[in-house]
């Protein structure tokens, strides 16, 4: 079989590095350009021990590397938002199509970036043309897309925790979001913050009222209630590595009853490949999904509770597949017409 | 100076451990008498390294540990509450006062604790003459009580998270509680679940709606609100050993100020010598407080926010301290008469 | 392809479930038969989500599991070394191949089983016919073979370490052996002693000069040198979930140069697909080797050093895959005549 | 009681924060100077939660930080070797003592400073009058002087659990040292290599055959044995944040019983108040001497064992207490005159 031709920019990144080798064993796709300034001249099979052709790719350096990812099929950006929007402009007149990791082309109020991100937005035309791929709940707007801007690790987690209540509108749409990341969600950072010495032990909310990521959640959230949706936002960082646990909580409309919740989340995710709910939120946890392009659901309420109009909803992914490389896969797997599981069904959980 | 004697019952548990380390530094109290079978026959010099003549003690049985300890002029129970149950009524005729760790007489409605215990509660008596020990909240209860209940570790951290702002009226009576604890919440275990392999790298929720600690928190705000507090409680499990962080979720009652409720918090905590009101959330964390007997409490809003009404407090305590040990010896110097800082205010943080 | 049929006995310990998800994705095997008293009637599916036709075989209990096995063409008993004793005599007359992960069959003096592991053996005819599969330095047994002993994870990171020098007589016959491994290498335990609460923040050597692996690593390495080896064995535990790193100690023999040490290292595995000599023993870790059946190896000598006449050989394997369940499976690849690195190569790491 | 004055220059690093709070609960030394330019200008109570006065003090720039502290009594430096390296002459000349913890002054030959520290030795004179702060080996040096190199956290445990066999002729001059330490040993460092998620779930050794600290180990052993002692020390980084473990290789002289060793050993510590030898290694961990300066050493040798002239000695120290800010005040009350334990005694453990 032909396969197509695939390029990661930003490579040695963590998303990056877990995106070569999803990709080193996709059936359908060939590895044929990596870049890294970090392990510039550096093999793929060196550095991540990946067998085969794959393995014997050598890094190439960033800079001009968006003329050689440009003949490739499929072109993937792991790099920071504001790299980016660099390269964007450079890649789109090309036949590849761009699954961009980075949160540069998700919002689709420009105005919200320099906010958020810090930066003024300078392509708000490819901002329009840019998809926003997340399957599992826009699935008929990836089939085709040139441009998919993969969703955020916290947004992953949040809207497939939400949607279904609000699409179904069995809840209020105000909600509040509480939830906590391994430190690779902040990608591969050196800094004092980050180190072993104050990250082990430890347990912190960061980022309260302030986080990026809230924005794209409430858009991500809107688009499925019809409404604007109200959302509190606190995202924790936890001393593992990997995964993220979205605690949801929300309130049930009056005269809904929390079955028609569960009915409701049960149906959106039935025929799933990913998703799956579960019985109940305390068997939802990080190291059965870790490594995988898994998401797991959980949802609670209680008739005789200390406040019964209230549901909580716990979702569990890995920051790194399903909340960043391997939804990208996914989201490349249909922008080509593969199947949406090729690359991703046989991803190893990491447990024990 | 003459010093109280003091018993702590169930000394090798980790609240044990951390009881008897507190009192053999103590100014005013000096340890007399340790029960633990785990322990049995083994001193304090060997099994925690204690210095001088607290290091000299022996671990008692359990059996029959009543009779010694209630010679004592206090004693702490650091037993499981159907352990606490059972050892009150040989214990509460004698002169010592006690200060019991466990959850058997923190609860006023005794017909809870079939509900979320498990047990039936056979002292309702001992039950009403109960004093819940948390001094920032109820300090005028607590002088001269000879039966404190010490409170969870989870309502301490909740309960000083919100208290003031139920007390001061500027937010409604229906509360989010989200909070993750270490493992050393859950007592000296083994077990599988809480085996390194399972719980390292690994962040999930238990006992969603149904932890037994939900009807104190709503007990203690409650009283605080002076109306009834509707409550959604989550509990996590963190891979760490030591502390509680809350993120607690309020909403601003009309016509009141954010800013009410910053001054609210500052006013009830201003001359607290362990809580602490900080700038902000974010600097809020486990490491700063683990090993004291501190709480650290920060607030945040944003008028500009995607949802300006709501409140996030985000508090911390060492479970083992502020949570447990450390709170029952703050409970004990306020019924003794003396400083309440007394063995506390040297108390060294952990950190790095 | 037809593929051969192959069992899983004891399959929800931490190496049977990697044994588990190793073969469900095998090119040439296929799951048969999975026997679990823990998750006794449940699917894999469920408990490891396995899909495909693997995901859906539901677990047996191990009572009578030795009858459904025997059909098989290879069997795979990841059992206590106690069960696998029993289970042996069982198998070995049918048509399986039967690779044991226990220690039960490694030790070719069947006196060494009381001192060691505590129990008297009573196979010794078995224990004759069984092969010590180690491919790397023993493949010529393995083909063909009916009853592979697997070796431990501590005898295969320090033979792989040790035994091309031995072999190539360029170090003494007196070794050190000082090595640390994740908790998973005591198996899926709960106690006390491996609680999180013990585990966490501690490292700590244990069985020192009594470990049951000591005279298995004195068996392998002294079949290398061809005269008896002296041993010197210290195993420690991390608080990590997979990992073995050996640093081994070793001195170079009279008149014999270091660069020869290094030469003989790199002969004896250039060819080898699992084991990688690399440059310097700072270089070898734990979390580039985990989640695969790869062992790198590192070695050190200075002559301007402190102790010019030393060597340091340092290195790294999963204790789960190629000190378990990925080296069985090569043991398996051997004895069925396939491509040794069927099911093995594309094994990803855990990095990040 | 009049209290002596005290000084830490580089008081924000993990030994000087470790420093900073033994010296505010000593009974004769009264902290009245803190230089770091990382918290310039903030209080010890906000940073530390420091009580009472001590609490008060300001952080003072390093730049001009000699002059206020050649006023008191005692001064710490817990900087870099080379900020000691140009300190140490501008405080040498006045009535302070000074308890360095950098290794500026611990090693005699001058010329090894360029070979294992990457730098020209410029102060030999002081390097003659600098003593090294061994208590436990060379106390006698200690009382009275102005100026004190305070041991490595290496080699700390490294000395104390090989010392006394040197000292007793029992072993040959010729050792293998294999430790393990948390990362607060290097400091607080950021780089990625230090990352959290470069360090969790891993280990690795590293500076192999070239650890700064080798010779210094040498020097301390070779000054016991009165020969010199031929070492081979390979140090290996740990996920925890505290806490060096020792694995000490020794070989019995010919002749000698291994008894001789075990009493050397008791003999040696008997009277020590910071050294425990415990009956067997495995009793040795980190858990229970973190936050103490105590050392824990335990011996074993076995008759039967696969090589039975071989010693093995464990021992176990706080790296940022014994093997550092602990040590240094213990250096400071011996040069004072004063009890050896002050500020010592009480220091209480972490565990759990």
């Amino acid at each position: 079989m032909h396969k197509a031709s695939v390029a990661v920019i930003g490579a040695s990144g963590y998303s990056g590095i877990e995106l070569t080798r999803i990709l080193a064993d996709h059936p359908r796709a060939e590895l044929r350009f990596l870049a890294s300034d970090r392990w510039n001249g550096d093999s793929a099979a060196r550095r991540l021990g990946i067998q085969g052709r794959a393995g014997e790719l050598r890094y190439a350096p960033l800079q001009g590397s968006e003329r050689a990812a440009s003949e490739c099929d499929a072109v993937f950006l792991a790099t920071p938002a504001e790299a980016s929007l660099q390269l964007l402009p450079k890649l789109f007149g090309s036949a590849a199509r761009v699954v961009d990791i980075s949160g540069a082309f998700r919002l689709k109020d420009a105005s919200a970036y320099r906010a958020f991100y810090g930066f003024e937005h300078t392509q708000p035309e490819l901002l329009r043309s840019a998809v926003y791929g997340l399957p599992e709940l826009f699935r008929q707007d990836i089939a085709g897309a040139r441009l998919i801007a993969n969703p955020g690790c916290y947004p992953t987690g949040a809207a497939l925790a939400l949607a279904p209540l609000l699409r179904a509108e069995v809840i209020e749409p105000a909600v509040i979001i509480d939830a906590a990341s391994g430190v690779t969600g902040a990608g591969r950072k050196s800094g004092e913050e980050m180190s072993f010495g104050e990250v082990d032990e430890d347990f912190r909310a960061y980022k309260v009222l302030r986080h990026q990521h809230a924005p794209e959640i409430v858009q991500a959230l809107s688009r499925c209630s019809r409404v604007p949706v109200r959302l509190t936002f606190t995202p924790h960082l936890l001393p593992i590595k990997r995964g993220i646990l979205t605690t949801a909580y929300a309130t049930l409309k009056a005269g809904r009853d929390p079955s028609e919740a569960l009915r409701a989340m049960q149906d959106a995710y039935r025929a799933e490949p990913f998703v799956t709910v579960i019985d109940s939120p305390d068997e939802v946890n990080l190291k059965s999904v870790a490594g995988t392009n898994r998401c797991t659901i959980g949802l609670a309420w209680d008739r005789n509770s200390l406040d019964p109009g209230r549901l909580v909803v716990v979702s569990a992914i890995d920051n790194l597949v399903k909340g960043a490389a391997g939804q990208a896969v996914q989201n490349m797997n249909i922008a080509m017409g593969w199947e949406e599981t090729d690359g991703l069904a046989q991803l190893r959980g990491f447990y024990p």
